[in-house]
């Protein structure tokens, strides 16, 4: 038989319950010409399952009720109709939750590395394109941490996680984790050579990070949102790089966070990959002030940009035309007084 | 006499009052060796002057009560005993609310072009390192706007957005502005050429706005904050950029958004120039997952990464460890529920 765990109602609440899982029975597929029958050896279970229960999702379309749950999966091919199969090879694909399924061989990809091979389940995390590739990317591309400055890692011994602090320290970075239970954090010390970790469980987790963080935070990987956060924006230093993996408290705070409109801006950062940078002109004074003047005065001076003032006349002036800024924005263009000749 | 508008009170309620100003008569001060008095000719009113008001300042020191107001100027040297400088010169520094400076050129500079000198208050505008400069590098170098992009431009007529707006132009985007009155919106596109300019004061400012951006927001200048940004975030396309240059809706609607959690953390992303990224790893599927899958598996191989994984048995057990993944995180790893040998 081919148990298939379906989904039998969307979540109510923030989080799946029992009700929401139904186990049934089917007949085990035979595959036809062109395809192959592939047995189950390994699942992944990744935050990003609970969006596909509900009913709106902006990003992929939801399960249907009744169908079977997606997730990746790892299996080994037990008969091949198809050509590019063979007996016994070992795929990964995204059949779900299921013993067995047929494919044409369009959605499944043979496991590519030797490593995989000899550790399947690998294929879901570490070198998948969800968990290890995203680590590596966040931290490799987007973060790139220099040698010493400090990475915090949310969620620290996750399947993000753990890769990304790895990563981070062989790009010589300090690392600094906080993860859900004492345990966690000494696993991600001593096994996995983070060096601090904090549990944002503990009623002093913000002064703990503080402490961990002495010169600040230069890149913070952000998978949790919700409560760690309000203790790491602080200690962020300027010009940190903040790549935004996951909100995952997002779905398990039981709704505090709800109304909080970060959390809400911060969903929107994630799905649809905004790129949010703070810009203070002055900063690029030395780098590109020469240049920005040269080309600025010849886009001026041939009308290619248009130039708007609103002019107060007077010093004494100043002080109401500086309410009447935040007040009412009459003025048109750049605000400025004229106080002589 | 030397007017001077010094700092009185602080600002008690969000916005400055007149209560917080005080014009106070000096004499003309004069030049020693080596300096130059200065008349001042134009004074820039600029949304950061609020924050130097205030007792607490993240930036820079907050001006003390009884100083003279600071603020950026352009003047002309009308006494000169320093080597560098010649009577009429004209120049821009930061001497604040006077009518007089006495300076010894440290921290004065020359108008640079002749655009400058022919209209010296360009130098605190178009031409200068806060509105010209932050709009050249707000578009050119952070938000990059290709050809038939829609850029959304806050404040449109205001003294980074008229450049910025027209900047985007000559990109070859598309922009469409928006701003606090039918008249600046007229403006910004009769005048400017922007595409289009919508007001967000207008009870259909929402529906106004998606309208002037059928094909979504790739690029949004974010110098407003508050409610405007409410109707443009659902409009933003993926991996639109949102350089964040000012939020003056946070100092100016009057403590509405003083618990908007929003607000608060996009004031330290401009504050602390920190760069927020949405990413999502299987974007880089194609162009990265070969060569990550290579690197990946010799880190592994050659223990330079540590892999933990929490494997679940069963797959009837695969509804339960998803619920225990958001509630008690007691997982340690990549998730992975093993189906089958």
């Amino acid at each position: 038989m081919n148990r298939q765990i379906i989904l039998a109602e969307r979540p109510r609440y923030l989080m799946p319950t029992h009700n929401c899982f139904e186990l049934r029975q089917a007949p085990v597929p035979a595959p036809s010409d062109g395809e192959v029958l592939i047995r189950t050896l390994w699942l992944a279970l990744d935050p990003y399952l609970h969006g596909r229960m509900k009913r709106i999702n902006s990003q992929a379309q939801p399960v249907a009720i009744g169908d079977v749950m997606v997730g990746a999966t790892v299996g080994r091919v037990q008969t091949s109709n198809h050509p590019d199969f063979s007996e016994n090879d070992l795929v990964v694909g995204f059949w779900g939750w299921q013993d067995y399924c047929v494919s044409n061989g369009s959605r499944i990809m043979k496991l590519q590395t030797e490593l995989e091979r000899s550790h399947p389940s690998y294929a879901l995390g570490a070198m998948s394109r969800v968990s290890g590739l995203g680590a590596y990317i966040s931290m490799l591309h987007v973060a790139k941490p220099k040698p010493g400055e400090t990475v915090v890692i949310g969620a620290a011994t996750g399947g993000v996680g753990q890769i990304a602090g790895q990563l981070a320290k062989m790009e010589g970075a300090r690392v600094v984790g906080y993860a859900g239970s004492p345990e966690k954090c000494d696993f991600a010390v001593k096994e996995l050579g983070f060096d601090a970790c904090v549990c944002h469980r503990d009623p002093d987790f913000g002064e703990a990070l503080r402490d961990a963080c002495a010169e600040g935070v230069h890149v913070y990987l952000e998978s949790v949102g919700g409560e760690p956060m309000d203790h790491v924006l602080p200690l962020l230093n300027h010009y940190a790089r903040v790549p935004v993996m996951g909100l995952i408290a997002q779905w398990s705070t039981g709704g505090t966070n709800a109304n909080d409109t970060r959390m809400a801006f911060l969903t929107q950062v994630m799905a649809k990959r905004l790129r949010v940078e703070g810009v203070i002109s002055n900063d690029f004074f030395q780098s590109h002030f020469r240049d920005f003047q040269t080309e600025m005065a010849n886009w001026i001076t041939t009308k290619q940009i248009k130039i708007v003032e609103h002019v107060v006349d007077g010093l004494e002036h100043a002080p109401r035309a500086l309410q009447g800024m935040f007040q009412t924005g009459q003025h048109m263009g750049k605000l400025v007084v004229k106080v002589s000749e």
